[in-house]
């Protein structure tokens, strides 16, 4: 079962990109034309506001998670060299710091001593164990900040067609509303479902969590527009 | 030197809250009050689109954090659960693990074996190491969840007020645009520059990146938004 999990979470980068992008596209297009329909008398616009900000989002979001990703790597990066650099020219330093380590963790002075000469024979090995152990670093994978972008992006507008698809067949805004509660609440509830199951807490707790914000911020939306339209 | 970035690595959770909000902050509100402005014919309907996305994001997003944090917490006491039953129950399986650790790192069969004896010695030492470097997570702070929120929540709004405040100065849409993309990019090149030097990247091409990333949404926006109206 351990096991599994473990699989689970590392296998997840996808996933949780999907939980990102989905979770900000149903919510804010939502509340969005929430607070319009509180405020306007078309459905006209609150289409062209909903498609803008869906496009506005995803792309907000993917370019977001792939500079994120750039990021990761040019950190992991720039911090491999310095950490080559200090292992060939501050090797008291580095050894003090991987006794440092073991002492940590609860080992005794004469196996802080042992281990750590083990590990300095390798240059490589060194390194490695200094980055993912020192510095908590893992080697970012570079097609990563790519197919984040794409994940994110892609989430964000199939999240956001949910709540403003009801208003391309209804007349009135109110009416829009009405069926775009519905349907994106029922659709956050399933989300958050999947999601917390995903996580490992209570599905219903993470269910009923993720449709409260939703509807917090459609509600707030809506309150805020009316008060700006009158 | 070292000590200093990791300093900074360590107190920027605050920091990147700020950077999460300001960063969508900026963007999103930006990008729909420009798409906005290519199909609508009253700064009025962009002001109340904008609010009430402005209400929507911050609440999306800062509940957003609250919930990630809160799922990190319950994440991480079910997993100190599990380890504690584990090295009650499954003494063995834990061995086998944290022998495992050692011999990933490049310690000898017999430092495998003395180290983890010395650190089954104590239950506590062994699952508060077997959740750092086995699972790699760290114990979350208990009062994060609740500032994360409202760290994020507060960045979304100050940032989203930037784009939008030119328009309720102007009269016309394109107007408002103009000072609002001026306004706008300025503040997403320092914002990103800043946000690099942080994140220990070169702080120009930074800048460029989170500028260029604001200007392709809103002209994405801005587009989308025309071919709908049409």
């Amino acid at each position: 079962m351990e096991a599994h999990i473990e699989e689970h979470l590392k296998s997840s980068d996808t996933l949780r990109d999907v939980v990102i992008g989905m979770s900000d596209g149903l919510t804010v297009p939502f509340a969005l034309a929430a607070g319009l329909s509180g405020a306007v008398d078309s459905t006209g616009i609150i289409i062209i506001a909903g498609i803008a900000e869906i496009a506005a989002g995803s792309i907000a979001m993917g370019l977001g998670g792939y500079l994120a990703g750039k990021t990761e790597q040019d950190h992991y990066n720039s911090e491999v060299k310095r950490e080559y650099y200090e292992v060939e020219n501050l090797r008291h330093k580095e050894v003090e710091e991987t006794k440092e380590f073991f002492a940590n963790i609860g080992l005794s002075e004469e196996l802080q001593d042992r281990a750590t000469e083990e590990i300095a024979k390798d240059k490589k090995q060194w390194v490695d164990f200094m980055m993912k152990y020192e510095l908590g670093l893992d080697k970012p994978d570079p097609r990563r900040a790519t197919k984040s972008a794409l994940n994110i992006g892609i989430s964000y507008i199939v999240g956001g067609l949910v709540p403003l698809s009801p208003y391309f067949f209804m007349h009135s805004p109110t009416d829009g509303l009405k069926i775009s509660a519905i349907v994106t609440l029922i659709c956050l509830f399933i989300f958050g479902f999947f999601k917390s199951r995903i996580t490992g807490i209570n599905p219903w707790a993470g269910a009923i969590r993720v449709t409260l914000i939703g509807a917090v911020a459609a509600g707030a939306a809506f309150g805020v527009a009316k008060l700006f339209e009158g």
